[in-house]
């Protein structure tokens, strides 16, 4: 029987799992070999403009393949609806048969990229980062946040958002947190001030220059998962000590190392995978003085991960529930 | 709000739609270059060995978009499960936002399929058939002949099994249907007698030869959909005087039409779409002596059809429903 579990469940058991360690377990498996991830499907649309990506995939020997579907319409705000949406489905690996939809409306596709920010964080940021720097206003800049707080001893915050008015409602919305945030008026002054960086907008032209990044800076970007989004200069990977991707075959046609490959800044084969570094395979930042970039464009292998770890959760207590 | 739809809402309103109607606008569209249809989707398993297909797909201008999930487990009649299941979901093209999960099981797949096989023969079969001729014992060699009956004033059937333990169940299922149903020893024997053959089978060697088709023959090849599946010796197609395929695109890497092509029996360039026909841009059959061959390998635009139809008759059915 196909599960379906609407958002309301989705968004009850999240906050019982532990979303960065099945981020950890999912890349580590991808770069490891043990996923069989094909190339992203797609569609796209003219009138009105929109997107929608299909990732699907499955970690051999496991119990699921995962199909995700997630949409991008950029009208929609006018019609008073997010723009983006979405659902999971998961199947058996064993019988092919459906076993749960998950109709997340996309909240579970925010939640694995906050996660595995936080995991690039955990690998990659130096040691003693003095202040969290965040570029982008939406809800990626506030799930980053969030989920880097449990890894990070760090309380000090500077956001800085194209449009100042998202500001207040951002600081609103960590008023309870022990954070101290403020508003930076510009890119470049929260790469002075900040050694983790998170950017996570949709920028067509890059936000932070190679020449304003401190040494022992980390930069995790979000914001750029196609051909022509943008966010940081191409010299900021060719200066870095360390560049790493989420995956290195999608990193031949979109985001951050695609641009400074096809720049020219960046040799290919420079880069390696987040998950070799979770695993030991590859190391990570060794000391505190080096820049490192963690480029991540979004895996299926984390949906599958998200999925799975949202349906077990949900089968569990059902079990545990009297009859 | 996403409408779920069970399999048993799915075969209650299947029943009040003209599938053969909905598959000629899907293919007259498609053909029209109306339609966006990426190429398909595939994951391979290995253990156990199984398939899944994603195929997805929209008309430009219409209200939905369709993401079509179908997977083949080839274990798991062992196992006392039906080796094939999926769901096929609905989207809307104006905003993106999921509309419809259909838990139909494959069987929209199945009856699409049958839907198209009846399309072939409406628009390419002789005006006189004597005798149709079946080859296969599966899903589809009992939906094919459903399907065709409404079109055929023929009630003469010869059908051919690899095993035939599944024949007597197929004429227990047709017993009441007035039909005079009679089992062929070969598939040469279905060749001689009959001028209307559809072939079911998943085979991967030729079923049928080119000597015994008889002037006047259409037949619809519904079995092979991969590379490596074939019913019809090439020469059948070399010899017909038309040649036709649900997608020309699709059928550059699968089917009986790319077999053909690869032995060098069949020229890419003289293979016409069905939709082309159906909307009358391209002549179909001209006269009763002619060879006409329809070679189906499934296209998105046939499952955007028919889980429209079945999502909007669903739809009108709750509105009809009194308070």
């Amino acid at each position: 029987m196909t599960q379906l579990i609407p958002i309301e469940t989705i968004e009850e058991v999240l906050s019982q799992l532990d979303v960065v360690a099945l981020m950890e377990e999912g890349f580590a498996a991808y770069s490891d070999g043990r996923a069989v991830v094909p190339p992203v499907g797609e569609l796209i649309f003219e009138d009105p403009p929109g997107e929608t990506h299909i990732k699907y995939g499955y970690i051999r020997g496991g119990d699921h393949y995962v199909i995700k579907i997630a949409s991008g319409f950029y009208g929609n705000p006018e019609l008073g609806l997010p723009s983006g949406s979405g659902m999971m489905l998961l199947f058996s690996q064993k019988t092919g048969f459906p076993e749960a939809v998950l109709l997340d409306e996309g909240h579970l596709t925010d939640v694995r990229t906050a996660a595995a920010g936080a995991v690039a964080a955990k690998h990659l940021a130096p040691s003693d980062v003095q202040r969290i720097g965040i570029l982008g206003g939406g809800v990626q800049a506030r799930l980053q946040l969030e989920l880097l707080l449990p890894l990070i001893s760090c309380r000090k915050v500077l956001v800085w958002m194209r449009d100042p008015g998202g500001v207040d409602s951002y600081l609103e919305y960590f008023a309870d947190s022990g954070l101290e945030i403020e508003s930076a008026a510009s890119p470049g002054e929260v790469a002075d001030g900040c050694t983790l960086i998170v950017t996570t907008t949709p920028s067509k032209t890059p936000l932070l220059s190679a020449e304003r990044i401190r040494k022992g800076t980390h930069i995790t970007a979000i914001g750029s998962d196609t051909v022509d989004k943008i966010e940081l200069e191409p010299e900021i990977l060719a200066n870095a000590d360390l560049v790493v991707v989420d995956s290195l075959s999608q990193s031949e046609t979109r985001g951050e190392v695609f641009r400074a490959v096809e720049a020219g800044a960046l040799r290919r084969d420079s880069v390696v995978e987040l998950g070799a570094v979770i695993s030991g395979r590859v190391p990570g930042r060794t000391d505190n003085q080096q820049i490192t970039v963690c480029d991540l464009t979004g895996v299926a292998v984390q949906d599958l991960m998200i999925a799975q770890g949202v349906s077990d959760q949900v089968a569990q207590a059902s079990r545990q529930q009297p009859e």
